[in-house]
């Protein structure tokens, strides 16, 4: 293990994070608000502790799997570390756990939170808590590599391991011009986004905010009613499209761009995610209308936007889906487990995985049939390596272990079954809110510590697909050299 | 499709049937009872019937996958219709869809009951509905196919379609002599435990029927308050142990009679099986001391009893399991999907698939860092073929699928999200009791006809395996030759 190269890199990362943290420290002097100072000091520590670890002497460069996991997964630690550093030093989350649970839940994007009431908190520290989605939306660490000439080939684990989904399709030949695309694609929909919102009536903080929120697929916002404070059918509207839009792969709009269109349109994944939207979204408003709401048009527009919510794991909502029939309170929780696509800033299991393993049960009923035929599994007209089927097939059962295991565990604080289930789902998938006492209009703080450190540990494994954690908890990737 | 071959098949599969009511009609006489008569008119449509289907000119007597299928599918469902007529004829439940589900819930052994007071009914309806356990525990089919001797090379599709389990083991090099044995092996512990539990205290009558309940995995019992009724802890610990028994692969016993206890003691099924009992055991027993029982003694022996009847499925109880924390609660629900071990009684999952698929999950670890290394599976010793993980997996996929979509379509009956989850995970694993409205005190009754039946249909379902139910219900399956 060349933990040297693990250090500088973790430097590296920190200063991208020091320099993030200029745009909240702004925000703090233009509403003259006494949290600016949380930010300097802040600041100073980073700045400090990043060039104590770029000085370490680095033999060598190569950065294999061992080296590209250990950075992604210190890297995201260190930066939810530095980044609970102004909630504390400004004394709104003067708790450790607490601050770091509410920065982890931001950086992972799922924007579960322990404030109960948000709405007085310093403007400059609500504008950090939303800006921490939008960073880790696309992924830190892919940006911050990207910026060091020196990676080479290691880079390309890094990416494997911070990108959402199976494949991570690299767009140019180079991780680093891969990266520049896609954030380049990415500040173009934020800023799309906050224009939109703001010809809606919002104020320029407010549609910031919820933007950071919608395409880093987080959910936090600044007040406590979420996006229900905004009583515009426009403004829900908009958030529900860039949601969907943000649930699907960024590499989709390179494409789009490039005039490669029918790409666009032949895509396995993308056709199967905006199915799954449609049939969940006419099930909802069906079982909603009557029931909940007396209009159809009603009962389809909080449809449409739950539904975008959940499954994009961005967890806004506009109405406390927990009040909704059992039927739409099912549909969501399954859609929790579904996530965004691959190569897109929503959380869970992805589109793509669930698409496969429907393949694979489809090709067990042929083969009943035809037992001696080798019917290979395709994605987009192509075949599949049956290696990457089995590593699909993994990701479905410990996704599912890990949250029977969960479940059990934090149903030890007393609670009762859907909420201990539901708060696992919304943290492993980076959601946010589930149902019950983590439902929409509740919070995360009545968790003792030790149970918002696990689901804190749960955000960040779900963020980073289980394997690249957990490899680094298993004694066998440290014991020998690979 | 050779429909000729089926129907004949099925003709002596109702002949069976017709022998098999000779022993509640005995029963019935034996305690005066009127239902007589009822048992008497059912056997004579039945004899007529199952003589009118044998008269059918047969052309060919091969039997394929699609003839094996429909033998078994439909054989069940026969089964079923018929076993219904003593429960309407003697007018205990005289809707044709409850007797039915009673029925189906009785051979498929789930012991799901809509019958509110057990007690009042006549002791030879009883018999029947427990005697149905015994017969649907070993499957009746492979045991008609056994009789048959023209049946040849087509006895090992229907083997396989009713057997439980992914890999069917021959014990014997012909189908018929493995059914002879098992069902031999199954005979013996089936007079044991009526032994032990005579000597126990309990009445000839209540022996056989909580031994038909124990054997088949079934948990009907005579008595409302199930194996509570009993304030015996022989009784409760004679039961536990015969559950876990009948959990365990049959032909393991016939190893042990033939001195290959070797063999018995390194199969990773049975010690994974242990294991999770243990496990399960441990962790409830520790959870219900000091919550619901004060002594570890008390905690322990309620622990045994339930962990054992829910993992085989069974369904009895001694306790009502769902005033116990949270966090037994969950480690229930999750046993409820692992089931017995493959070739026993047991339904759900079966433990080599969980075992299988978490075997699936640590190979992927090891290729993380050994990316290019071909790492086959191993049970008992051997690499599994890909094509059976490949099947295992995609079982572990459909049995979700169908869990999560059968709850959606239950809960539109307007009842609560774990009322709906754990009938549906109680009745495709064979289990009988849930949670909340399906709990241990409850039953079935208060269900719609049409869930009735969709309940009714997952038994079936989850009893055959999925896969040769659902092929009949595909198109494809009609309509070319195989």
């Amino acid at each position: 293990m060349n933990h040297r190269i693990v250090a500088k890199v973790l430097g590296h990362i920190i200063h991208i994070e020091t320099f993030a943290m200029i745009l909240p420290a702004i925000v703090s002097i233009y509403y003259k608000e006494q949290c600016v100072s949380a930010f300097l000091i802040a600041m100073v520590i980073m700045l400090f502790t990043g060039m104590l670890l770029k000085r370490v002497p680095v033999k060598s460069e190569i950065i294999r799997v061992r080296e590209g996991f250990s950075i992604v997964t210190f890297g995201w630690l260190v930066l939810s570390i530095f980044g609970a550093l102004p909630f504390i030093l400004s004394g709104t989350v003067p708790n450790f756990i607490d601050a770091l649970f509410e920065t982890i839940s931001g950086f992972t994007t799922t924007g579960a939170t322990i404030i109960t009431d948000i709405e007085p908190l310093p403007k400059g520290i609500l504008f950090w808590r939303s800006f921490t989605h939008w960073i880790g939306g696309m992924g830190i660490i892919v940006f911050t590599v990207a910026l060091l000439p020196a990676i080479g080939a290691g880079g390309f684990h890094i990416f494997k391991a911070e990108s959402p989904g199976p494949i991570s399709d690299r767009i140019a030949p180079k991780i680093n011009d891969t990266a520049k695309i896609l954030y380049v694609t990415y500040i173009i929909i934020t800023l799309l986004e906050v224009f939109l919102l703001r010809i809606g009536g919002l104020s320029f903080y407010d549609s910031f905010v919820h933007t950071f929120g919608t395409v880093g697929t987080g959910g936090f916002s600044n007040y406590n009613a979420s996006i229900a404070e905004f009583d515009s059918t426009y403004i829900h509207v908009v958030i529900s499209i860039f949601m969907l839009m943000s649930g699907a792969n960024f590499a989709l709009y390179y494409e789009l761009v490039r005039g490669k269109w029918r790409n666009v349109l032949k895509d396995d994944e993308l056709k199967f995610y905006l199915g799954v939207v449609f049939v969940a979204v006419l099930l909802v408003t069906i079982n909603l209308r009557g029931t909940i709401y007396n209009h159809t048009g009603e009962a389809l527009k909080y449809s449409v936007f739950q539904v975008s919510s959940i499954i994009t794991t961005t967890g806004y909502a506009t109405a406390d889906f927990d009040l909704w029939p059992t039927f739409s309170k099912i549909l969501l929780f399954l859609l929790m487990f579904f996530g965004g696509c691959a190569g897109s800033t929503g959380g869970a299991m992805k589109q793509i995985r669930i698409l496969l393993v429907i393949k694979l049960v489809k090709r067990e009923f042929k083969k009943i049939l035809h037992p001696r035929a080798m019917i290979p599994l395709k994605m987009n007209g192509k075949a599949i390596p049956s290696d990457v089927v089995a590593n699909i097939s993994s990701f479905f059962v410990l996704y599912i272990i890990i949250f029977v295991i969960g479940t059990a565990i934090v149903s030890l604080e007393g609670i009762g079954m859907i909420s201990a289930a539901s708060a696992v789902a919304a943290t492993l998938g980076n959601i946010g809110p589930g149902f019950e006492l983590v439902g929409a209009t509740q919070n995360y703080n009545h968790f003792s510590y030790p149970i918002k450190g696990l689901l804190s540990f749960f955000m960040l494994l779900g963020r980073l697909e289980l394997f690249t954690v957990l490899s680094l908890l298993s004694p066998v990737f440290w014991k020998k050299e690979y």
